[in-house]
């Protein structure tokens, strides 16, 4: 088999039209035949045909209150000044609301409307009490022999309170058209108009095949090279969610006559297959080629990125569609050729995302030619809506899971400039977007807490954040793009925490400086300290190799004071221009050999059970502009962070935190 | 037991604050305790615990790229006039996308970038075809021995395109909070952090009792009297929305101990009671004493409407909610009152409905002392949201199905004035409400069959139609409330039909008449024709009944110039001033023997087996002013009348259609 390095590189748009055109002009994607089932088990699915009503409803002239029927003829001139007086029984029945009319009858008085008048030989009474005395119940000697009649002061108009025989539903009106997705109130109608049973939309089963040899599945005994398989199971959410039927498959290994016989296999099972991964043109990337002998491939690469290797065939009369393995690629790849897919099938098409006009927070390059899917984080501060980048990775499913939409940068755009205003395809509300405080500064394990009480608290409240330093930090509240900025820059001249800084760099903003904790740095070092790493001294040896933290960041603040105290040039530190990104990256770094240490807080140690030499106790405080100090979403946090006894234990729980101060106003200027 | 017909009128906003306050103080109200499912079972389920990652992801470092893997250091110096050769196997390993870098290696060079060099002793090779060859494999003897070398013409950074440990996720870190709705990708998270198992929120158990004597199932052999049981199912599909697991009890009939054995059942089997209905205060409505003699009422009667007498009690430690009979009411007080037990329940706060700005297109008046929920129907007409009330009755349960959304009118308000501007609760998208056609005017038949075809053909379109007649139609495009209007008006003095009224209704408006049927009216008699009319001239009969339409629809013009040519006087005429506003609901009212004819068209005797006396052949038009006629939606639409077999096979089939000028342009003006 020789290596097919080369892709299509198809716009968007083309691969879309070729791929339906495909479809369609083959038959394949009309929607599916409708399937009967209960109406009572019919909640979420299409109707595949017009739901008519069968029978009226109400299907008999009722009363629409409870009081008496009457001929409204025989009401003709009460009023105040001449009172009407009608027999019960004869010319007044006692309906319940819902009572059927009786014969002849043609309104209803009020039962609040009526007075009970007794016959002079009888004592008096209380109205009727149960439909043992109404017209319906049938044995009504009770009220006949006792002679009550009803006094009434207004006349009655024809069908007063009278619920005539189709009020709600006529029988042959048209309920639900087809293509329709049933919601309560519909299971209510189709049942008023008489149907037990409703033609549905089968569901579009969707088989999913996740391929190759290093997949592994979840829950299986790991070892190096092992890829757990999670993909398949994000695409069957993504099938159910769309009203598809999902079949995951099972794992087929590199081989290609395998894979061959798992996609016949699969032709016969379901409506669409989907192979995961192998659409690349990696050296072990049989799809394309599995697909090519079994039948057609429509197009193989669509210049999108991430997800550029997809592959849309067709095998027996089935679509087959090849999608690569790294997560978002496999999202995007399958939200862009089966979603389509799986709604025309259903008679559905899909609905357009809720698009929000943000503002992008800095600048973003991308590659010509290349459509890009860029997923962002957004937040509302003030008045505008600021997207920002997260992880552009493809194999980044956390920049996923933390996305609050996408945005498409065209094929024909180099990138976009910091401050552009673009439009962000929403995956959350814009109202739970509105309810997110953006936190954007340095990183610290307590923010995650803070994050996880919130929610659990006030669940309709998040915290978004993203680490960039406790100067990255200060700059985005300038900017207006944060709420708050987690920050502990030490001022070497001055000793204290944060205040220089944010007068220096945010002159004109009124800022509340609250603490949230005192914590320890330290180096991390792997258990046992196999290298003896006894401090900042140590770092110049050769056989010790440092991991840093990106400039701008209060650790490297540190890191920097501690090298110049000791005289140490950065030059003659090994790993000095590695720099991770958060407190994590730098324990990870060292837990996997990729440095010997680095400096970092002692829960990031204790984390990835790492050995943690102490350096210093820093002051970890929050910047809060006094705009949104006021603000409801943030009253709440701060009200967490000053008085929520679980929020303190799980900080203390981490380990190397000092709380004494935790919410104390450290500075404020207004 | 006595009539209690006085209930409470608490304003809404008290009655949930004492219903919510009462459960939290009871501690009913906490999220409910988690239970473990498997995390491919969770979609959709409610995280009861932060799920943090038990292990990185990746979890060894892994080559990002297909390609070799080298030290960064032995390719310092290369460019591209001195290359680099490294030998493959010692110096440089070929690596898939997500193999294992070998130990000690610490980038990769991509597989473009690479020149394969073979030693002089050996014939040229293609790169090495699979996994065999790489280090993984550990049989690199086939290399080794051939010498072959890869040259490079730049240096590798350090970890260029190498996944390190933890790129995606770091063990320990937040992978979702608690109270997290769990997503398709939130799946993929949690499996590739190593976590098979999930603590989801246990699903709240919500117990629905359908109660009432009358009430019977669904395909039960109808009798008058009988009420069809549907509400229960309506309220089940809403607590599988709102997340939660109903449970429907078996009807029970109006008796009060069986009432109150089956509240002490459900209490054992669920989280939340229900009782539909018995909740007003007629007099089988034994909900109130029923509760109040196994528990508490909080509370019976908040001032909305509909929705008045709810209950609002507790028994044995579980809320218990009886709630009107009415299908709106019901539904509206189970949102009110159930859903947010449910959501807290959950540990989730209830979404804000999307708002909507509108135009309400009547005035409505509503009763001072009552929150009302009118319900509207929305319609975007050029740049403006109109919303028209649909059926105000709590019995109509089509007028939910109909509706788009609610309008909240103040308790303190005596209503709302044309053209105000009102915010509307959506209960469809923003999205689908723009893609809806809002047809006013006269009724036909046709009209339902191409709302039905409509959907059919383009499921992202629909028709929302609103039947006021043919003048009503007009005066709606008037007041650019509609973007076409059925129209049947027939000039006296010309003989034509629609034109003179258009001229003289919309003078400045550019309007196309499109003709969609010719239709037969006549008068409709029962089966037989019983009382043997013939024609107009019996409707001067004492015991003939006449059934009219209202003031302004085109039939209503057709049978005053009938009357006139017969010089009968409309005073003759019994039943002359009751008003239906449809063709069925005079078909429903001599069906039903509320009146013994009426005129309508054919369909509509068709419709409900009546017989048809002629009177007239009318032409039916569709007036659509130019500034729709050419939007997409409208396209469609006119694409249909013109083309669709289906649609026009179907309108024959209702019979009395003429339809050889259909889709005709009858008149234009520009």
């Amino acid at each position: 088999m020789s290596r097919d390095i080369y892709l299509e590189n198809t716009p968007l748009h083309e691969a879309l039209t070729k791929w339906l055109g495909k479809l369609d002009s083959e038959g394949i994607i009309r929607p599916l035949s409708g399937e009967t089932i209960r109406v009572i088990d019919s909640l979420g699915r299409i109707t595949a045909k017009a739901v008519i009503a069968k029978i009226s409803s109400p299907f008999y002239h009722s009363s629409a209150m409870d009081g008496y029927a009457v001929r409204h003829a025989e009401t003709f001139g009460a009023s105040e000044r001449t009172p009407e007086r009608l027999k019960i029984g004869e010319q007044a029945v006692y309906v319940d609301t819902g009572d059927p009319m009786p014969e002849g009858f043609n309104a209803v008085i009020m039962i609040e409307d009526v007075n009970i008048i007794k016959s002079q030989e009888s004592p008096p009474l209380n109205p009727p009490l149960s439909k043992g005395g109404s017209y319906r119940g049938g044995n009504s000697e009770l009220q006949t022999q006792i002679d009550e009649f009803i006094e009434i002061i207004s006349p009655a108009t024809p069908w007063q309170h009278v619920r005539v025989i189709g009020d709600d539903i006529v029988a042959t009106e048209l309920i639900l058209p087809e293509n329709h997705r049933i919601r309560p109130v519909d299971i209510g109608a189709m049942l008023a108009g008489g149907h037990m049973e409703a033609a549905v939309r089968r569901k579009p089963k969707t088989v999913i095949i996740p391929t190759g040899t290093e997949i592994v599945e979840p829950g299986t005994d790991l070892k190096e090279g092992d890829i757990i398989e999670f993909n398949s199971r994000i695409l069957a959410g993504l099938v159910s969610e769309w009203g598809g039927d999902p079949v995951r498959f099972r794992i087929i290994p590199d081989k290609i006559e395998e894979l061959k016989k798992a996609i016949l296999d699969a032709c016969g099972m379901g409506d669409l297959i989907v192979i995961n991964a192998g659409a690349s043109a990696g050296s072990e990337d049989f799809t394309v080629s599995a697909i090519k002998e079994l039948g057609e491939v429509i197009l193989h690469g669509v210049s999108i990125k991430p997800g550029k290797p997809v592959i849309l065939g067709l095998v027996r009369g089935k679509p087959v569609l090849g999608i690569p393995g790294y997560p978002v690629s496999a999202y995007i790849t399958f939200n862009l050729f089966a979603k389509p897919v799986i709604y025309k099938w259903q008679g559905l098409e899909i609905e357009e995302p809720e698009i929000l006009r943000a503002k992008i927070s800095r600048q973003v390059a991308s590659t010509l030619g290349q459509e890009e899917f860029l997923r962002v984080k957004v937040g509302k501060v003030g008045d505008n809506f600021i997207a920002t980048p997260v992880s552009r990775g493809a194999g980044i499913l956390m920049s996923l899971v933390r996305a609050d939409g996408f945005v498409r940068i065209p094929a024909m755009s180099e990138g976009i400039g910091a401050g552009t205003e673009i439009n962000v395809e929403l995956m959350r509300s814009k109202g739970d977007i509105e309810n997110t405080i953006v936190c954007i500064g340095s990183h610290d394990n307590a923010l995650d807490l803070l994050a996880n009480i919130l929610k659990k608290r006030y669940p309709i409240f998040s915290i978004s954040s993203a680490h960039v330093g406790s100067m990255g930090g200060l700059i985005a509240l300038k900017k207006g793009e944060a709420h708050i900025a987690g920050t502990h820059l030490l001022d070497d001249e001055t000793g204290e925490y944060n205040v220089s800084f944010i007068k220096r760099l945010l002159p004109d903003k009124n800022i509340l400086l609250i603490n949230l904790v005192y914590r320890e740095q330290g180096l991390l070092v792997l258990k046992g300290n196999p290298k003896n790493i006894k401090g900042f001294e140590d770092l110049t040896r050769t056989d010790v190799v440092f991991v840093n933290r990106q400039a701008g960041a209060g650790t490297r603040l540190l890191t920097d004071k501690c090298l110049r105290e000791l005289g140490i040039s950065p030059q003659d530190v090994k790993g000095y221009e590695r720099e991770e990104y958060t407190h994590m990256g730098v324990a990870s770094a060292v837990l996997t050999g990729v440095a010997d240490t680095g400096l970092a807080i002692l829960a990031s140690a204790r984390a990835l059970n790492l050995d943690f030499i102490p350096v210093a106790k820093e002051r970890y405080d929050l910047a809060i502009p006094h705009e949104f100090f006021e603000t409801e979403m943030l009253r709440y946090l701060i009200k967490i962070i000053r008085e929520d006894s679980e929020f303190r234990n799980m900080v203390m729980g981490l380990g190397g935190y000092d709380i004494s101060d935790m919410g104390k106003v450290m500075y404020e200027r207004r």
